[in-house]
């Protein structure tokens, strides 16, 4: 499989466990059609057992697992089989992410899986030096969220989102960075595309406001706004 | 969800991570002809993501997972939800094999969210005293395979599975007993079935084999061979 | 090593990480004392690299060990080796805390290890069916705290005591049963013995006392006191 | 503590868990021996429970442990608490060894507890990639071996030592370089040095030999004669 060409900015919908079955595809598909209608990337992660239904009932999306494993076809009880994603619609994976640490050496290994088929890999850093060293590796999309932000609500201060985006850069020009640390409000999307970040998005920001559809539509639509701006 | 009533003698069919996408969905159909066919109780494990189509596409199987976490509706990244695989089709999942130990304390919270949700349980052991550990939280079902012999295509021997099978049900009574260790050949399921286990099945013996939905169909029928001659 | 044979009621200080070096022999010293005065059995946690240190500077408690490994003599970085925990003079470990859970595999390894090198095992549970199950692996001793308690100062009640006390009992009548969960004064360690537990001590309750060492002495006096009036 | 400073070459004895007790005393006091005589820096691996005695009894060696956790004085049970590591006499820590790998969070964790605590720290890596990404975070030393070679006498090829050396001492030209895998002649010791790696040691190659004290002796002194031919 060809690796999908992704365009800055972007945004990413990441409901965890929050969302599954029924309601998950309600959502993506309302990210489906805005993807469309703004020409924009949007990832938007599931669970494993919603991947094949929603990627059958979207066309744009950027349909994303939250870890992957390195296990190739053959014995293996209950982890993740690259081949397996890929054939059921799968294009990207995040990595790390502090809910799920991997070992370096895992890292390496599942980053080299996802090469060879194709995924795109959205790894995670829960600090500039640690930022650092996976930037090496060269993933697609970086995510630096101090730990202690997730889920809160609180956004990372701009000085934060800055030295990040460019910690990252500095180290590997082409990966981009993802900005979504406690992004709850249009203004906290402005902000983190404005750090200089190529896309940002949301847990709890989006699945537990009010109305999670319409907050949806604002944030891709207010990231849009940010890069018809960015344009001028 | 009901949890759903597993009849003895049942087959299990066990891809691992061997099969996914067509190739999986192809062997659930014809197990599923053959649940049917013969009246047969069959688990089959599948990948995550392919658990929606095979769930979609077969009426007497029991989709079963290969592992499943204690997670709840919220936040954890990478995690499998009990909720998104019961609203996906699963009915059942193995715990604790040996390629995917989990620790004493998960294995209680992990069975009982099963118990919540109606999923049934297949619970590994490698020893008999590991067995009669866990057989103390009555699981639906055990298999207790010395991990050398599992993938090696050598059976355990006849002694070994008749002492496995009364060192579970002298703890737990209802718990049915699967032997599935390297069975590779019509003589090997008879012999576990006729050892007074209440399953058998296969991983390799199955999907190594040169004609795989061949040996599967040969497998069940001895099953229910043997079925009728334990009945007269 | 011929495994020490302990004795009803016994006293346990488990300073986790909270003492090393020459705190924890300053303890460990008062602790020697107590036992000889009192000819009490007392375990007494260690970390690793005191080990050696406490043993020569002791000559009645049971050093014990907060976890150890199954690993042989042979590779493996960084775990512990039980020939070198003997040698150095260790006579007991902690195993499955649940700051240090293990998967049910291992601890049966582990505790095989165990066995043959004569060290005695404290095994931990964190609810009645966890207790139940590594109940049947005949530890020496095992401790049943609800995860929730532990370093909360709140004691366990006297039902849920007397229910593990039984649980246990019910499952291996030889296996002692330590009851520590949130001991901070005198009167909770009379009500831990008084519910039938063999053993009881404490983390917290003896390390942030005001006077940690005379909050020892009081302690391992009143299990001395209620041992006493079991006699009458 | 001020953190020793290390010169090159230096020389790295692991007994890994081959050695302990008396053995591994023996074996470290002959090291101690040479490091003296030939005023050479070695590390010489222990179990944590030997550390108290090996540093009492010796004066020149690096005491160095093979993994070291983050944990801070406070619960935490058996875990290893680098306070504890440090009055011990411990002035060094392998982390990330094939044998105990760990998450990239906790590497950076741990290596700032190192820096707090003055503890040299020797990171391995399995392969340049994993290498590059750890040299970023500028340990004192690093280890970058093929996992494949680990234990089985097989030394890296002068490519791979060239190859390696440099990915890292181009990331962090302050770091040194160990060339440790599969030496087990003073051939090896002299073609690791020639590589232009800082120091190089081993396990298997020295403890497992016919002589182990005799090819310790003989495999320093060539590290000292390939020091002078350098020199000049």
């Amino acid at each position: 499989m060809k690796k999908r060409v992704i365009r800055s900015p972007f945004f990413c919908v990441n409901p965890k466990a929050y969302l599954y079955g029924e309601k998950a595809l309600k959502m993506a598909k309302k990210a489906d059609e805005l993807a469309e209608k703004y020409d924009i990337d949007i990832f938007f992660t599931v669970q494993y057992v919603d991947v094949y239904r929603i990627a059958k009932e979207t066309s744009r999306l950027i349909i994303t697992v939250q870890h992957m494993d390195s296990l190739t076809v053959g014995p293996g009880m209950g982890y993740i089989l690259p081949e397996g994603l890929v054939e059921a619609g799968v294009q990207a994976t995040f990595l790390n992410h502090a809910e799920h640490p991997v070992s370096i050496n895992q890292l390496v290994t599942i980053m080299k899986r996802a090469e060879e088929l194709g995924i795109s890999v959205i790894a995670c850093a829960d600090s500039i030096a640690e930022a650092q060293a996976i930037a090496t590796l060269k993933p697609d999309v970086m995510v630096c969220e101090p730990t202690e932000l997730i889920g809160t609500g609180k956004v990372s201060d701009l000085t934060y989102m800055e030295e990040t985006n460019q910690a990252v850069k500095s180290v590997s020009p082409n990966t981009f960075v993802l900005q979504a640390a406690g992004i709850s409000t249009v203004k906290d999307v402005r902000k983190a595309i404005k750090s200089g970040a190529d896309g940002t998005g949301g847990t709890s920001g989006i699945v537990c406001a009010a109305d999670p559809i319409q907050t949806l539509e604002e944030m891709v639509e207010e990231v849009v706004k940010v890069r018809a701006e960015l344009k001028e």
